[in-house]
């Protein structure tokens, strides 16, 4: 069997480097170089030759660095043999662009995956994509992973008699619905309703949530406005206490901050598909790694064994 | 200008009848054989060359014959040298093959998009597809349109002073929020929950319907079952009469009938992009012409002028 | 080596379960679903990943159903991750459109090859394609084999002393000539002449008939016409006995029947690679399986051995 | 509408020059250089930009010469933003390789086929392809022309009362049978059989040459050693006279002479679509010119106008 | 004639006001938006359909955002139904990524040239590209202008009685000679010359500089090592006066001060393919506009006039 | 592992013996036929199925000959199934033709570049590209050796300690200093100067050449008018003794002749990339081979061991 060579793109070497760790492979080096007219060069410093080449590079802040970054690398992998190169995604930024909700703009989400298949990616592995179908946006083998396992086993410590899960609207509101299945508990949403003047947005919650233990999931929390309209909401309806929980944290604009402030949060639970600066951490903010999933995921890959077993029990 | 030139498939021959009547153009004769081994052939019976084609096919029942009834005339139209050819898709039936929510199936969307490509489609015209995300699985350009105006300037005939629009569930309740603007009334939606056990599903409505004169919307009506199921929701809640309306009256295994017999439903009205057998209509089922509003899309789209602002104001 | 993993589309599950026989690996389960809008989703209920795949599925009626099954089987294939998607298509109805013969048709032996590569597949195997031509129609490695063995060793049985192999017309000569060769017996073969008109035709028979053990070879019998005005002409002529073999027995509108109701016909003789309702088979007509060559010709495959050498001698 | 713009490679400028008097239109200048490694560079020296591009160059001896200089002037017309090139090609030598005959050679009418899409050849206006399926290699148009009505045309100067048509094998029979329709006379078609040792091949003639005036009619005549063979046979027979009819006179190895040497022979017909060197001329010979017949399928391509059109009635 | 339609990106929107100024025609707006993700969202805020789209974006610092801006652009065009997109691109940055001078990295302007035709570019205008053979990494049109004739004319103003045109090196040498022969007056060249340890540079000039008023001629000055090394030569070599010119003034790690601090420097002459910040700029800098030269390729482009004849006489 | 397979072309058998001795696995046997028609028919006779498939084929005179039938080979292995073909392609002519400097014409390296990849080239094996940006024509890995450690090799033989090495033109200077760091001895290089008429040409040598020992080292050498150049300058200069050395040994029109006649070349020294016939060798010619490099670097390649590692120390 050809064997895994695993390279680094900027955007998350602490992840990478986990899960190098698990795999029990060493993260092989890369050189990134900018020239003084701001173009980037990224040499792949380890034989690529015929290799089953895997790229951990979330498309995070700054998105367009690290994008291009990527496809320099995408396309050395390519000029160096490699014998099949996947793109290891834990955050797809621009799975998010996934319609065209406006004239004359791009579905950046199609867009991104087509530029990612042009410079040379063989399969892409990604986890919790914002819609499902930004899958059928990849003219290449997906991997699509969740982390709803990784949640629950850290929700499975507290007692979780008195709990509801609590989507914050109700497109997201099947992984919730999951979520709580897992836990063994029940789940309730909030609805957002959006009058004739498109304007006043007024939120309900469908599901008991009066004096019940709530744990807010969301795909992602970027600038936290949905998870802090609904805490208000929660507060309203009467409910005990609540954890803040979600795949990926970009807490952009200090909505960490703005989040762990609310007296009534006890916790704040994201997993680290996002790096999160050490300098913007507050003490309610417990980070589950991703990396073990990540690495099984890869491992599968690469032996050619089902990953959608990964999910089955 | 190259002329236009009109083709119709198999499928629905009255829409395009009816939107080349409204275009001021003949609809070409199409030869369509089928042989011994059941083999189709097709041929468009008029010049193509250099001109602009367009060819009128929703992929509705039998679904498998009309797509590639439609493959083959899009080659056909590309080997007679036309300038462009353009799918006229009122109903698009594999756009619900949308994501891969079980391992090794095809996302069937994504799929038969790539080959009407493949057989030469250069763009496509549709309408209402089941998901916007839908859209960025063609890889040329599309225009959609909905049928909400059509839709309206059917109800505005009523009374609409004590009117509430009602998805049947959020998933579309951003269309239907749309089509109440459009008739300045309220709008609400059902909402499915389901309980750990993923079995019993319990729908709750959320806005007030007590008393109200209701239009249930859907983008499209196959089954009906979850019309059915919302119909018995809105007795219980109070609503005083009850319109159903959808784009795309598919009308499966007597849906129709059965949504006709319920003694509380004044009416169906739905849109001709999905042709209705004489045999199973019934009474209260009032069908609008969506023909109008592709002819202007189309004479657009021919003129090179901006269909987008064709729904602003 | 990575492992063979076989599976079947609805067309010809029998042929694919005798494939499997001989090769001695089971035939994976697929799960072919139809929802109220006709659309088809296909699961393939066995792990692909990196696995060398065959899908088995002859173009037989119906045509579309079976072609967009195919499709869907490919792309789920390929978005499993298969290693390789080999289609075992042991009849191609389509290879009969291979020449543009009236304006703006399509060549639908081209476009049918170019979707089934658009959606996956890898390779061929193909089975006494109509023309030899329709192999350049494919962009990928076509395996192209012929079932002339397998009607000689049937053939063997008898005695051939007085033998004389027909074809009905020259441009299946070649096979007849190749066929003739194996059983060690001489070749005739009708012509067909077209006068001024293009309507009247006539055949008359290159080569010694009279008071022969005839058996009429051709590659395929659909509507089975030209081989009943060979038979009128083999009668006229004093052929002795006749017997007639064909590879692909379509037998359409009741030409088997039609052929089986000559009393001068001792024997129908076809092969396996389309199915044949019992309801529909006749007395004197005998199928033999050629599962052990496909079989043999998917071993080779696999294990890349030439594929060509298993024709020689 | 754009300027057409017409340019001819090395291998037929006298046939490029009377197309272009046909069209009243210059035939524009092409420089080519041979380097002193042997490569080749063409320059076109006319404006291409956004004009119709039509690149003149039959594939005759030297092939691989006039191909490789055709993909050279294919990739400098794209290069120079031509809004379309067509390639003219009179004669396609490589169709001749139309099926995989033996194991490990290629399909080389396919492969040129795509290696002139490769180049930027948006269009293809062929004459007379080997076989018909040839056609159906090409991914882009192909409007393919024969030469039968310039070929009926010169015949009809003659008494024709006592004239049959001959095809020198049943492959070419359609042709002559068209051909025989145009002139209003009856067919008859030379019959190859190969009996078991597959080396000894006997002619027969199918239909009455006894006394008659002879036309043999064949697609191309290369060695010349069919045409021989029938002429023999046609003797036997007791022909009265014979002429000798083809589109393509390649004329290979002294064919030209060894068939005018024959006494019996009284003219040998063909067209320009293969440039003969006056040297090799004969008396017996007669050269038509498709040239009218090209301009004109080349003007209504440039026009838009139906091509096949110019074939009706 | 399709109608022209003009935007520009943000690396410099004020060279994009003065094309369209020269041009007489509007810059079209364009809407960007940078969402909570850091994803952008680019909007061609004018109708794109059927027109002659230019897209206008110098590939500067900050190049990843301004790359990525660009790919939204076209893709948003070519989904809006531009009838052709052309890429206008003063500087081209990635052109300097032009060879693999070491393993496994990426030939970026290979790459790039890659992703701007995925996503849509149909042609593209360059100025001064680095190495002339950049031109073939781009598999669509390319017109390649360069900025020697409005360097010229600035140089023209002066008495040019004693001046020496001197590139810095060999490698832009054809450049500088051709500029000299524009100018009338002798050329000279730095030559590098790397010793045995690859580590220590010496430069000599070629030509005669003692006395002479010298024009420094470069494609591009980034952080301007090069040129100060030169100066130093020059000086050395007894040069009289100094004029620097370019035609990127890219100007990184403050070169611009650099030189400019250069009493001898009597003048810097750029054009303005590169905006540069007025907080930068030196009294001594003379940016030229090569708005004109664009504006002009671009109505020719759009007229299908001939571009290369832009640089006859 | 798959097993190796190696085929020749025409162009150069006796290189691909010998890379097969070094090898030490057959050359496998081609069987090319030229038919009446003057196409080519090439027989790759033996398996190629899942074999890794290497066509040795250096593109020298005659060019056009030589392409087509490569482009027939590869085609070829991909119809045979090879698992993956390389081309090893010792003289690339076309890279020459690397830039557009005249309107209309082909970048005749990129054409050719992508039609190997349109005909089925996986991958390519080059030595020494005319420039190093070709490399970035071919959308396929290249593997790009240079012949300078032979070449080395060869000249330690001699007293080198008054030797320098001399590029005839700055353009091949680095590939000069380099070989000049091997070899441990000082560098110079002929530098050609066009004055204003574009005509007169005057070559300075830089470097000290007096008194020395010199070797003159170029890429290639065609009709070696540069050489004979630089060999006049060199011996106005003083230079002791020369050699010249080269690595394609192409050698047009009597060029070998022209400088094996002059008194003061003791020696001509190229490697067998391209093959010299016996008749038109001189005595002072040396001819080295790099078949041990070429069998090296396919071994790696075969094995997946790094190629550029070939070239360290």
């Amino acid at each position: 069997m050809r064997d895994i060579a695993v390279f680094s793109g900027s955007a998350h070497p602490e992840l990478a480097a986990e899960i190098c760790a698990q795999l029990e492979v060493p993260l092989r080096p890369v050189r990134t170089q900018r020239f003084a007219n701001d173009c980037i060069e990224v040499q792949l410093q380890a034989n690529c030759r015929e290799r089953d080449v895997f790229l951990i590079q979330p498309l995070v802040t700054p998105v367009q660095e690290n994008l291009v970054e990527l496809l320099l690398m995408l396309d050395a992998a390519r000029g160096a043999s490699a014998a099949r190169t996947t793109v290891v995604m834990p955050h797809y930024a621009y799975a998010r662009s996934d319609k065209k909700d406006a004239p004359r703009i791009s579905i950046g989400g199609r867009l991104v995956a087509d530029l990612l298949v042009a410079a040379g990616a063989n399969r892409v592995l990604a986890m919790t994509l914002h819609s499902p179908q930004v899958h059928g946006f990849f003219s290449v083998p997906v991997d699509h992973l969740h982390a709803l396992r990784e949640l629950a086993l850290h929700f499975r410590q507290y007692d979780l008699s008195n709990t509801t899960v609590v989507s914050p609207d109700l497109g997201n509101a099947k992984e919730a619905s999951h979520f709580a299945r897992l836990l063994g508990v029940p789940v309730a949403a909030g609805a957002k309703q959006r009058f004739a003047d498109d304007k006043v947005t007024i939120s309900s919650v469908i599901g008991e949530v009066a004096g019940r233990d709530i744990i807010v999931l969301d795909d992602e929390i970027a600038k936290g406005s949905t998870v802090l309209e609904l805490l208000d909401k929660l507060r309203d309806l009467g409910a005990r206490t609540i954890r803040v929980a979600c795949t990926h944290g970009l807490f952009a604009g200090g909505a960490l901050k703005r989040i762990g402030d609310q007296p009534d949060v006890l916790e704040i639970v994201c997993t680290n598909t996002v790096p999160i600066p050490d300098g913007e951490r507050v003490p309610k903010l417990k980070v589950l790694s991703i990396a073990p999933a990540l690495a099984e995921a890869m491992r599968r890959i690469h032996n050619g064994e089902s990953v959608s077993a990964l999910f089955d029990a």
